[in-house]
This record gives structure tokens, sequence and C-alpha cells, in this order.
């Protein structure tokens, strides 16, 4: 009666070790850091005959897929897709259907922020053996590498995660829950939109000197912490050079970064690009 | 001037691979099946003189600790604390101090309600080197395990993270804010409450028909999905004897379930437990 650990999602008949031909695994690469891969991810990665993958997937992580698996780049840096999704959809179709051991790897987890949910749809409608292989979210790594824990019982008993990259753009975002307090929130990509982050929280009562940070590249050699107040982080931002891919931290927690990890800076850097000479050389000490 | 991506928190002073001596490692464990470990974590796993863990840490996972590590169970099932979580800041301080290498192991993340803000907060207090690895939260596990996208273009653009263990119980809990339509909620621990979240969310302005499910011992062999609607699912909770450790999930992606794991029952289990024969077999399609 009780079921494998190894069960997979959909019409999948091997559930074993081994990736069956005509299978597409959907898999969550983590923030960045290779160590931070998942042991099944790992092992899907040297079995895989072709790879899916977008620059949210670090050269890291790419470096220890199969060295003789074809690599198909997809693209979706914002407004430079090298394929749309419904393209990518396509894609993964014709080549599971080819008998191939299709890998889809996805920054962060596939289900979050990932539209794995689109490309499993489109797997199920056409009758593709598919497994989905959660992986370790980008705010998590952010959070750990950063020393902002996302919840803490004296701070925030809850977390909201958003997206800032959205097709109606920030006009349909929920500001006045956003805005609540005793939350930590957090924004996937949301640097481009972070002035209007900043101005309509604040709008619906969130207080201009709530901790906020952008964590830049979490857990990759190029991770960069900005640290600020919901009123500052934008002229930080700017001020930095900050860059995506970057997530955005708003809440109390962001303040026990300066606990967390005051000793080492290199340890968690908080430090101008090399091409950005004039940022502040620590907004977060010079800052708050 | 850039970091190295094995950078750590706190005061350490050896940031490479071999966990050096007195230094305590914060690790997320993952949602439970062992191979959602991290790289990283295995790693320090099979370093540790000591890991202190509690009972969401699977047995499965545990089984890949160092074979002659000493292991302490520090509890913290609710009110059964076998330590207090000072206790536990406490015996992490005295064990680095006694130049162990300690190995902290918490089910899921360990800053997503782990509570290790608070274990990271002592360590830094007492000048003691640490390090902490983010892990594969138990709501993403959930998701990917049970065809439960947290987010979704067409469905959710944002996901919000509550606990259903806390202090002061629900009365102080953002109702207003969790009941907001278009996002994924998903309480961690949140069993015990669950008539009370049905009741409130839906006094909110949730629709009572807005899917939702409880995904119990998420990712492990005996993971068991029960799925209704706000509305219904306490009584299919009841009915099904349905026993923490267990996630709550709410919002319209709970639907997707149906088209992303419709064909292999013994895939994605909704069973009942060999002890409640009285369940209905499958609440999935029986009850929407």
């Amino acid at each position: 009666m009780i079921p494998e650990a190894s069960a997979t999602l959909g019409r999948a008949t091997d559930c074993g070790d081994a990736a069956p031909r005509g299978k597409v695994c959907l898999v969550g690469a983590g923030p960045g850091d290779p160590d931070l891969l998942t042991l099944r991810a790992l092992r899907l990665m040297q079995q895989a005959d072709v790879v899916l993958h977008d620059h949210l997937v670090s050269e890291a992580v790419l470096a220890l897929v199969r060295a003789d698996a074809e690599r198909i780049y997809v693209g979706k840096r914002e407004r430079n897709h090298a394929l749309s999704q419904e393209e990518i959809n396509a894609l993964l179709v014709r080549l599971a259907g080819e008998g191939k051991r299709v890998l889809r790897l996805k920054g962060g987890d596939p289900f979050m922020f990932g539209r794995g949910g689109e490309e499993a749809e489109a797997l199920a409608e056409h009758d593709i053996p598919f497994e989905v292989v959660p992986g370790v979210t980008s705010a998590a790594g952010a959070s750990s590498r950063a020393g902002i824990p996302l919840t803490h019982r004296d701070y925030a008993q809850s977390c909201v995660f958003v997206t800032g990259h959205r097709r109606e753009g920030g006009a349909q975002m929920d500001w006045p829950a956003l805005a609540r307090a005793r939350q930590t929130l957090v924004i996937y990509m949301g640097l481009g939109m972070l002035p209007e982050i900043s101005r309509r929280l604040i709008a619906h009562g969130r207080g201009a000197d709530t901790p906020a940070a952008i964590v830049e590249r979490a857990t990759t050699a190029a991770q960069r912490v900005v640290a600020g107040t919901l009123a500052t982080l934008p002229d930080l931002a700017k001020a930095c050079g900050a860059r995506p891919p970057a997530l955005v931290i708003v809440g109390e927690v962001v303040a026990l970064r300066e606990r967390l990890c005051p000793a080492r800076p290199d340890a968690l850097p908080v430090r101008p690009h090399r091409d950005a000479p004039e940022c502040a050389a620590d907004p977060l000490t010079t800052d708050r």
C-alpha cells in the first residue's frame, strides 16, 4: 500500500533511479552554487541526453551536466527570450517524443516563479512522462548566505514571495497585502521596479525605515548584498549599479544581518561592482 | 575582491570544504526524501562529530549521517519538546566550545520556520563560528511531489508561507491578508488549526469552493495527499485521520493536481492510513 519514495508525477512507468528514455525531468537547479544542487538533480544531470537551460542556471552548475549531452539555451532574460514559453513547451514535447532523456534545468525551484507548472501542463496534455524535482529556491539561498532569516518569532511569522516580472507590471500587484507589517516580503526579479516597490509600500503603510536589502546573484561567487531601508534602497541600488538577477527583501529580519555577519566583510560582500567605482563602500554600515 | 563561493557566515576562519572543529553548521535537511539533500548538506553530515536533530528530520536522512557521530535528539514535536529552544542554543554553544564539529540538522530550510535565526543569533553572540546551509523547504517538496505548482501565471503570482504553530495561536494571524485572492497560501504545521483556518479564510472573503489540500509527510515514502475545498477539507482531514507533520495548501493551483497527476494513483497517494479504514478511498476524485 505504501508508495515508493521515488514515485514520480505524470504517466511515468519507470520510477527508478535511471531516467527512462522519452521522459522529461523538470529540475530545480537551486540558487547558483553547485553545492546547493540536490543529489537527485545531480544524478539526473549526469544521465540526460539533452538539457534545456536559461540564464538563471549558473555556469558552475552547467559544468556538472553530462559532458556529451546536447545543450539548448532557451533564454528568458527580460525582453530577450531565445524561445517563447510556448516554443519551450513544444520543444520539450518533441524531444521526449524522439525518445530522449530530456532535462529541463531551471534556476531555483521549478514550481516557484519558474513557469514549471505550464511546462508540466503541456507534458501532461501530450501524455509525456515527466518528473518534477524541487530545488532550493533563490530566496532560501539568499537568506542563508546573506544572514537574513526569512521568518523569526520576534519579527516575522509569515513570508510572502512575489515576482516583479509580470505581464501587467506593478499595477495589478496587491500592494495593501504586501505592505502588511510583521511579515517578510521577497520580490523575485524586483530590481527593475524597485522605485515603484518602495513608493507603493510606503504609501500603503509600511514604514519608510523598514530594513530592506538587495541580494544580487545569491550564493554565487559574485553574490553582493546592498542593504538600507525601504526609503533609501532605490538610490543605493542606483549608486551601486545593482543588476539582475537579484532579489529584494523587505522586513525587520533584514536588520539581523548586522548581528549575523558583522565580522568578516569578505564573507558577505557589500561592495561595488568593479565597474561601478562611485558606489559607497558599504551601504550596510554607512546608511543605517 | 570577489569572495569565494564557499564563503560562510559568522566568524568562521576556515571556509573550505572541511568542517573545522569548534564550528556549528545549521543545515537544512530538506523535506524528507534523502535524494533531496543538497551536496553540501551530505558532505557536512559525513564530517560531523555530533548531530542535533528533531522529529522533522526523516530516518532516511539520518541514516546518511557519519556512522560514528554522536546523535542528540532535541525533539520539538508540539507540546513534547525534549529540549527548549534556549537549551538547544546553549547546547550548540557548549559543544562547539569543546572543539567539536557540530551539525544542527533541521527539516526543510533552517531560515524558514526553523528557528534557525534564533540559533544563529545565539552563536554570533558567543563568537562561535557558524555556517547556514539552505535546504529545499517542505512547501517546495510538497509542491513538486503532489503536482501543485506554488505559483502560476494564470492563477497565483504570489505565495504566502505562514506557520500554524505559534505562541499566540490563530488570534494574531493576519486573516484579511491571508484571505486575499490570486495567491497561494501554504500553512506549515497547519493541521491542528485547520477548522479555524477554513472558517476564518471564508469569513474574510476567500471562496468556500477554493481548492485546498493537505500534504502529509511530503516527499517521504509515506506521503499522502488529501484534496478538497476550503469548506470540505476539515471534515476530509478528520475522515482520513490526517496527522502531522503536514502542510495545508490553499489556492486555485491545487486544482492543477488533477491534470498533473491523474494517471497513476499509486504515484501520488490519496488513500487512508492503514489504521483509518473508514476513510473515503479518494477524496480528490469523490469530493470535487
